[in-house]
């Protein structure tokens, strides 16, 4: 575990991923935007930005010892070149989640709702990166993003269809669905 | 459980608290300073302050339904009017600490070290908010801020000694301690 990286993801004129669509699944959209910069470090003014949202990566919080050995053991990184699709997923959770005890969230998130075991399932064709940002301010709560080559595009549509079918998916009040493509 | 609120504390020539002593408990100490500023909400931006740190209340990371309501139920809040001492404990733990699962460090957290069960003991008459600044790219981890009334001081003394002598803390490779009062 390296230590946060704090990421600034600006929709506008500029960036390296082309945006091809922006769906709101739960709640209200973002305004459209062309293209979007993943900006890795400190704040990022982008004067022209649509919109920017910001986020940190951190230790995980539910993935016990076995879970964790076994997703980073699966797991491949981001900026693979064959990995020309991506998404990034803004979610929210209601006040019913956050008033939840440790124990409470994870038996929702894993043993109700299979959240990492599923992701597994899409290792390695699916890197992913969650950033956190509800303590930042931020409107939403943890901006996921996802990178996959395009022969696995069916394959990530089936992954997010099944985590919005689970419990742990009551408790999201507010989702955005944004995919990319670059050349 | 309410929203994240952002704080960020200021030592400098201004603030509420009279800083009574600065001390490093492991690693290097902060710059004195005669006043502290406790600001909630947006960046502070005190020109003259000698040094800033700013962290974020969060959601619970260990505590089970059981100990959650236990604490609930047992602790009172800041701004008492006999409360007229304070501490300030920023610390930073180690990378070791950041590489643990979420179990493991629940083992180690409260199975192995008791940090609920001694700072319940404390209670009501320690009150305590803790602060996470880690992802927000600050030098510490955690700052933590409580206040009590001066009879309780000699109890204070003795909760941050058995802390300190805990398992947990052999993970805590950064430790300032910081005394104030208000009159």
């Amino acid at each position: 575990m390296t230590k946060p990286l704090i990421v600034t993801f600006a929709g506008g004129p500029e960036g390296l991923w082309t945006i091809e669509s922006i769906t709101a699944v739960t709640g209200e959209s973002l305004a459209t935007a062309q293209r979007l910069a993943v900006v890795e470090g400190e704040a990022h003014h982008a004067a022209q930005s649509s919109w920017r949202l910001r986020g940190a990566t951190s230790n995980s919080r539910y993935a016990d010892r076995h879970e964790a050995t076994n997703l980073r053991s699966q797991q491949e990184g981001l900026n693979r070149s064959r990995a020309t699709m991506a998404a990034l997923i803004p979610i929210r959770k209601t006040v019913a989640w956050w008033d939840l005890a440790q124990d409470e969230r994870r038996e929702i998130f894993e043993e109700r709702s299979r959240h990492m075991a599923i992701g597994t399932e899409y290792l390695p064709a699916i890197a992913r990166r969650l950033h956190h940002c509800r303590e930042f301010g931020e409107p939403f709560d943890f901006l996921t993003w996802f990178e996959f080559a395009p022969e696995d595009a069916p394959a990530f549509d089936d992954l997010v269809s099944r985590l919005r079918s689970t419990p742990e998916w009551q408790y999201v009040d507010w989702e955005v669905d944004i995919r990319l493509s670059r050349r």
